[in-house]
C-alpha cells in the first residue's frame, strides 16, 4: 500500500531533475552500552516504504518518478546473531521498488542520477548525503512539508491499521476495567494492559502509558505507575499500542471502588458531557480550536453547577479560569506518531493563552483526518494554590470547596475519531457512561 | 547504600585538588518526535547517587571527599505534566549529599572548588564541563577505569537487588513454562512473561527478550517473536528485567509439545551437562576462558555421542569445529548493565579465534562477582552450510545427519551466579532437568 503514499508525494512535486533522499532509522542504544531499544522505523521512512528494518535508504527520482531502495548487505555473522539474511530477490518481492541496490551503491546511484537538487528531511540527513556530492543544492523545507501534508489525510489502508490498533486497544482497556480494584498497584493494571496488547501481537507501545490512581490522575504525563490503588480513588488509564506503526490512544477514568462518589460523579459528568458534545460536533469544516473552546465552556458549566467556580461562563473563559482545570489541549492528530504531524500548518501559530497554548492542532477538520478528543478536568495543587492567593483569580473560585479537593486527582476521557464526509467514525468502544462503568465493575 | 559506592571510588583516588564530574541522564526521544523512552538513569550515575530521575549532575571533591548533588529547578508547569516538584529539603533527605544545589549553580560551585583537574566519563561530558572552565585539565581515563573496578565487585546491597530481580525472573520464567503449548504465538509467551514482571513491580526490561520457537531458537538475538509455536518445536526463552537497575538474565529451552524428541534430548543433555559441570567448577581463582573451553569440550563430546561430529575432542577444539555449534561466549558479568562492565580489564585482549572471540569476559573469578553461565548448541545454516562445503571442516561433520537438522534450532541454558568465598550461589531456580520440565508440562 505504500506505493500510494509515494504517489501522493510525487504529486506534490514538479517533474524536475531533483531527487528525494530519506535515510531509514538505525538501531538505538542506551547511552554507552549495548542495551538495544526495540527497533522502530522512523515514521516518514516507514510511510514511504513500508520497511520496518534497520539501515535502509530511499531515493525518489522526481524526474522519472522512480523509487530506489537501498538495502544493507549482511554477512553470515549477522545471520547468527539476528536471523535470516534476505536475498536481493526477497527484498525485491517484499518491498517492490523500481530499483533495488545494496547500500554500498548509494554514491554510484547518486552520481548516475546527477540531480540538481536533493530534498532532505533534516540537517543530519543532508550532511550525510552531502558527503557524496558537495556541489548539489539541498532543500530542507519542501520535503517535510509535503510529507506532513500527505500524512494528515489517511488512506483506506492507513485507516484499517488505525482501526486494528483501536480494536486491540478496546480489548486491553476492557481487560483493565475488569481487573481494577482497590489494593492492587498501578503497575498491576499496566501488566494487564500490556498482556492484552502483546498477547494480541502488538509489540510496540504508542507512548509511555499512564496508570494513575488518586491524586496521580491529575498528573498529565504520570509514568511512575508505582502507587497502591485505594478505595475511593479515581483511576485514570491513558494508554495504547501501535499496529504496523499506527497508534491508538484512549483514556478512561474509573472509580477504583466500582462506584463514583457524588463529588466524582459531578466532575466526571462535566467531562463526559463536554466530550460527547464535541464528538457530536466533529465533522468537516469545523475548526479544532472552536471544539476546544466548546469543551472548555461545557466543563466550566459543570464546575459551576458543582459550585466549584462562580461567575458567568464568558467571564470564566475570558479570564482563563478554565485553564486552571483544563491545562492541556482537546486533542491531536493520530497516525504513525501518537502526536501526529500537521497540527500547525505553515503560518498557523499557537495561541499564546494559558488555556489554549497546549492545543496540539489548529486545523479545520476534513474527511480522512484522524484525531483524539480528550477533554479533562484536574485539581492540580501547583496551579490552584497560587490561583487561590491571586486577587483576580480567587474571585472565581470557591476556596472552601477547592481546599478539600487537592487530592481529588483528575478525570480525562479520550476517544479516537476518523473524520468522514458527513461526520465521524468513533473507533473507541470502551465503557464511558457512568452507569455502564458501574455495572461492569459490580 | 550508594554512599558505599562513592567511598569505594574515593579510595581509588589520591587526595588531590581535583574533582569528579558526572552528568546524569536526560530523557531520550525517538527521532524527531515527542515519543519519550521510559527514563532509565545512566548506570555509572545511578551507581554513585541512587538517583533515578532525569537532569541531575554530580561532583565529587577528591580533596575533601565531599559529594555535591545538583538537582533541576522545576516550575509549576512541570508539576502539571510530570507530577510533584520536590523541594530542596525533599531532595536532601532522599539522596543525602554533603551539598545540594540547583543545577544553575554548577558554574559557581565549579569556580569555588577551583580544581586543577576534572575526571570525566567521556568526551561529551568533558565538552559540557569545559564550557564553564577552559583552563582546567581533563582526564578521561582514570574515572571509567575506577568505576568499572568498583562495579565488578558487588556490595551486599547490590547482591540483594540482583537476588530480587532473579526472584521475580524465576516467577516469570515458570509462568511461561506453564503457558507454553503448540498453537500459541511467540508473542503470547512474551505477554505472559512481561505480565509477571510488571505485575510484580519491575518496570524495565534488562534487554530485549528472546521468545523463539523452532529454527528461530538458533538466532542468538531473535527479537521478532512473531511465529506460531508448532508441535515438535524447541522453544527458547532468554529474558529478564531489572530491579532498581540491576539485571536478571536467564535462558531456558523447552520442547513445545511437553516432551523432548530423542534428537532434542541428545542435544539438550549435551548443553545441560556442560552447564552443570561449569557451574560446579565456578569458584574464586578459576579463569573464565578455561570454563568456556571446558563447556565447549563437554558439548563436543555430546555432539560426538550423537554422531553429529567425528574426531577427537582435542582435534574438534583445535580446528574450531566447536565454534560452528557454539558461536558465542559462555557468559558475562551482570549488574547495572546486562552485559556489565569489566569483562576485559586493561591489557587483556579478546582472543581472536572463532569460538572464543565473542566471549564477553576474560577474568579470574573472585568473590562478589556476578555472572551468567550460558552454554548453547545451535544449528545455524549460515555457518553449517559453508562448513559442509569446506574440505577441512567437513571431515569432522556428519553431513547426512546435519542436512536434516537445518531447522532444528538451538538449545541454550543460562543461570545467574554470585561467586562466593568458597564457590557460588545460583540465583536461578527454573526447571532445567529434562524430567522436571516434562513433568511440569504434563
Amino acid at each position: 500500500m505504500h506505493h500510494l503514499h509515494r504517489k501522493k508525494l510525487f504529486s506534490l512535486f514538479d517533474e524536475e531533475t531533483a531527487i528525494v533522499y530519506v535515510k531509514g532509522a538505525e538501531l538505538m542504544y542506551r547511552y554507552d552500552t549495548d542495551y538495544e531499544f526495540a527497533f522502530r522505523q522512523e515514521s516518514n521512512f516507514w510511510y514511504l516504504t513500508g520497511v520496518d528494518e534497520a539501515d535502509f535508504h530511499l531515493i525518489l527520482d522526481l524526474n522519472t518518478q522512480e523509487y530506489h531502495l537501498f538495502v544493507p548487505n549482511r554477512d553470515a555473522q549477522y545471520a547468527v546473531w539476528h536471523g535470516i539474511v534476505k536475498s536481493k530477490e526477497q527484498y525485491q518481492s517484499e518491498y517492490d521498488p523500481d530499483h533495488l541496490h545494496y547500500d554500498s551503491k548509494l554514491p554510484q546511484v547518486l552520481k548516475e542520477l546527477d540531480a540538481e537538487k536533493i530534498y532532505c528531511l533534516d540537517e543530519e540527513q543532508a550532511e550525510f548525503i552531502e558527503e557524496f556530492d558537495r556541489e548539489v543544492s539541498i532543500d530542507l523545507e519542501a520535503l517535510p512539508d509535503a510529507l506532513t501534508h500527505c500524512r494528515v489525510f489517511k488512506t483506506d489502508w492507513e485507516l484499517d491499521q488505525l482501526r486494528e490498533a483501536a480494536r486491540v486497544n478496546n480489548i486491553a482497556h476492557r481487560g483493565v476495567l475488569e481487573a481494577l480494584e482497590p489494593g492492587k498497584y498501578e503497575y498491576e493494571m499496566k501488566a494487564v494492559f500490556d498482556y492484552h496488547q502483546i498477547g494480541n501481537g502488538l509489540m510496540q507501545d504508542a507512548y509511555n502509558g499512564i496508570f494513575a490512581a488518586g491524586k496521580n490522575s491529575a498528573i498529565l504525563h504520570y509514568v511512575e505507575n508505582s502507587r497502591k490503588i485505594k478505595d475511593g480513588d479515581l483511576f485514570l488509564i491513558d494508554a495504547g499500542y501501535e499496529c504496523n506503526g499506527y497508534a491508538s490512544d484512549f483514556t478512561r477514568t474509573y472509580p477504583a471502588s466500582g462506584k463514583f462518589s457524588a463529588e466524582q460523579a459531578e466532575i466526571y459528568e462535566a467531562v463526559l458531557e463536554a466530550q460527547k458534545q464535541v464528538i457530536e460536533a466533529a465533522e468537516p469544516d469545523v475548526k479544532m480550536e472552536d471544539l476546544h473552546v466548546l469543551s472548555a465552556r461545557v466543563m466550566m458549566q459543570g464546575l459551576k453547577d458543582a459550585n466549584i467556580v462562580t461567575g458567568s461562563i464568558d467571564d470564566l473563559m475570558e479570564n482563563d479560569v478554565f485553564a486552571l482545570f483544563f491545562p492541556h489541549g482537546l486533542g491531536h492528530f493520530l497516525g504513525l506518531d501518537t502526536h501526529d504531524v500537521g497540527g500547525y500548518p505553515k503560518g498557523v501559530e499557537r495561541i499564546e493563552r494559558p488555556g489554549i497554548k497546549y492545543l496540539r492542532m489548529r486545523r479545520t477538520l476534513q474527511s480522512s483526518m484522524v484525531l483524539t478528543i480528550e477533554p479533562g478536568l484536574y485539581f492540580v495543587p501547583a496551579l490552584l494554590k497560587p490561583a487561590l492567593e491571586d486577587e483576580e483569580m480567587s474571585k472565581f473560585l470557591n476556596a472552601s470547596k477547592l481546599k478539600n479537593m487537592m487530592e481529588f486527582g483528575g478525570v480525562r476521557i479520550e476517544d479516537n475519531l476518523i473524520i468522514t464526509d458527513d461526520g465521524f467514525e468513533n473507533m473507541t468502544d470502551v465503557p464511558k457512561e457512568r452507569s455502564e462503568i458501574e455495572k461492569e465493575m459490580a
